[in-house]
């Protein structure tokens, strides 16, 4: 086999073969095949696209490029759960206690963040003690000792995956829906889960801008779950603005845990109650999605989600007494407000400005090594729909560094698209895919 | 500037500006942008194209990516002359002395050969003693002194073109139009002739395949030609099957000195009288095509061109007595037939597999580095058009290993396509672009 050949088939649209597809992932991950090759099939990709069963044959090599986790040994069914990234997208930290205090045994393995969204490990970690590099031992042991356990994703899995994310993001290969699909998916087959609930955002903040962008990606990602024998189901939500009231991850943490005491805002708390309906659905504990919702919302009501994930804190070495006294994460040293400089009814969000000006005060990472600052982030007073005044704050921001909060503070007032006539606040979920 | 930024804009269809073209030949060859990122923009550049604005300003980054030559010191107009590449192209050789010895002063840099296609440095190399790697001085005073002088191509012209000549080489990247027109272009500017010809070759053993791709490519470099004041002129011209009779390095010697002799084959002498006389046109010795054509064919006749190949020869230390004894040139051990399996008339001949079995007997390069045997080669015996009968030779394979030749003289005989009916003789001339 030939890999000037393999390039020269995609880019004359022509299909290829499975032993091409594996061939390709094989020499790749062992550096048998360089970056300039690579870069040039992944660009024939992203232009001429894939077949199904092309992105699937690729997501099934990705999957079995690197370690391969098995939770067999954990009884019940391992529902796992992945965004495609969104600015203030709490939803695993509040969903998956919940669903653990439902009886469903979660052990999920999660991914730092990268570029303009925040990871679940990093906001994990910015409870004091919080351990997210764990053993597998340790995690199995967990889910079976407590019935939940969050560890940071094992560098040896689906090592072809990382290989070819890291060239994505310096050669414009990124948004490309095969290559997004079979990166999300072979991560979540080789990582062990029976099943898998995908947060598909849309809009804005999101990776994909268009709905139908969207539902085809969610689409995709559903039909090689159905391939490999893992139901999966795909909500997408709607990312034209932030979810809830803060983004960054002392701040979301915070947020979490206020939604888990039953004091979140109504959109998150309604994206939260929707995913972990689904969730209790593939995991087996009733198809009737109504009552679903009300299992969910009652263990906000009663506590028992909160006390799941104090249980989750405690077992993973963090300090739990941030539950009853939040003040105790470490918090940012300024707080800017970001003002309107005129009346109108907000129509639109440049929503991604709002996670690039976190990652542009330290709390995000440009490059995998980066250090990153959990305090920094934002709250945002004012969504679509909603009535501004001139001189009213829109955000704040919370920083370490002033300066650079104003020079942030500047930008981000531009973010905000003000008209005249009335605008419907948005909805939630867009559409759900199963 | 940003060149991820670059590379999506090309993916995404806008158009590059000059400043961007410029910033990434600059890097690129600085080796400030990596061959990862350069490989993403060529493949996006192949399948998205580029404008005619976009191609001359990539040209012109390129031709001033290395050193630029003046010949501005050789009295006259100095007429450049490139073939995109074709199997038994020797028209160079013949027709630069036969110019010359019409008073038309050529100063002429060559590439070697890569690929399935000979070079004019590798022919002429065949002849002993010939130096091609000379001084620019020695080759401006050889002009002013006998008229002509033919040289390597100095490695410091076009450096950028260089490094992305062989970067396009691996990343099944070579075949694009605009990246073909700015690499040949690129060179020929850089390298001070005042115009320029072009022999854009067209059919089974050119890059072109189609007509329409060869006038495409011929339009684009006459363009450039135009927009950079010097002026193009393209004869595309017919590679559905090799020119003349022998294809190969020492053996494209020979046949060159017997054209020059007036004992050529007809269609490579149609072809390179044709070239001749649009060169004269262009070199300001008339716009009589019927008149140049009949120069050429006179200087022919009467010995001057060959004389001139003589002058040419001798004073860049090459043995002239091989124009009178060609069997002085080193000459291939072993002469084997490829018999036709078949009675027939030859309507197609797979022409890439003659140049790509010559390489393969070790007379092309695979890598640039590679060692390369001159004497090794094809003769053709039957054309397109021809009658054929079972057991009559095709060809005859000149090597020096006859089990490789055996080997390769399967394939061959297979790369003839043999029917029932009558066939026309090919045209040797498709079109020319002025």
């Amino acid at each position: 086999m030939n890999i000037n050949e393999i390039i020269r088939k995609k880019r004359d649209q022509e299909e290829l073969s499975k032993e091409e597809i594996d061939y390709f992932i094989k020499e790749y991950s062992a550096g048998n095949i360089p970056d300039y090759q690579a870069s040039s099939l992944l660009m024939a990709i992203f232009l001429n696209g894939m077949s199904q069963r092309e992105i699937f044959d690729l997501t099934m090599a990705m999957a079995n490029s690197g370690d391969t986790i098995s939770l067999s040994s954990i009884p019940g069914i391992k529902v796992d759960k992945h965004s495609t990234g969104g600015i203030g997208d709490k939803v695993t930290l509040v969903v998956m206690p919940l669903i653990a205090s439902l009886g469903v045994p979660v052990a999920k393995m999660s991914g730092r963040g990268l570029g303009y969204t925040q990871g679940t490990i990093d906001k994990l970690e910015s409870i004091p003690g919080f351990r997210t590099n764990i053993s597998i031992g340790e995690f199995v042991s967990n889910v079976e000792n407590i019935g939940i356990s969050i560890m940071a994703q094992q560098e040896s899995i689906a090592i072809a995956d990382k290989k070819l994310y890291a060239l994505r993001d310096v050669t414009a290969t990124t948004e490309s829906i095969p290559l997004i699909a079979s990166s999300i998916m072979s991560k979540k087959i080789a990582s062990g889960a029976d099943k898998i609930l995908l947060e598909v955002t849309c809009g804005s903040g999101a990776f994909m801008d268009s709905e139908s962008r969207a539902k085809v990606l969610a689409e995709t990602m559903v039909n090689i779950g159905k391939q490999v024998g893992k139901e999966t189901i795909a909500v997408i939500t709607n990312m034209n603005q932030p979810l809830g009231r803060y983004c960054g991850n002392s701040l979301e943490v915070m947020e979490a845990i206020n939604i888990l005491k039953g004091k979140g805002e109504e959109d998150v708390v309604k994206v939260c109650t929707i995913l972990g309906a689904y969730m209790l659905k593939l995991a087996g504990k009733g198809d009737n999605l109504g009552n679903n919702f009300r299992l969910i919302q009652n263990n906000i009501e009663n506590g028992a989600g909160l006390k799941k994930f104090k249980e989750l804190i405690e077992k993973q070495g963090g300090d739990s007494s941030i539950l009853d006294s939040p003040e105790l994460l470490n918090m940012a040293k300024f707080k800017t407000p970001v003002i309107s400089q005129e009346n109108g009814i907000i129509y639109a969000i440049k929503c991604k400005n709002i996670g690039q000006a976190i990652v542009n005060m330290g709390g995000g990472r440009q490059k995998k090594e980066d250090f990153i600052d959990n305090t920094v982030g934002i709250e945002v007073l004012k969504k679509i729909g909603d009535h501004v005044e001139a001189g009213e704050p829109l955000l704040y921001i919370y920083s370490n560094d002033e300066e650079k909060a104003k020079k942030e503070a500047i930008k981000l007032q531009r973010s905000f698209k003000l008209g005249s006539v009335e605008v419907p606040k948005i909805e939630e979920i867009i559409d759900v895919i199963e």
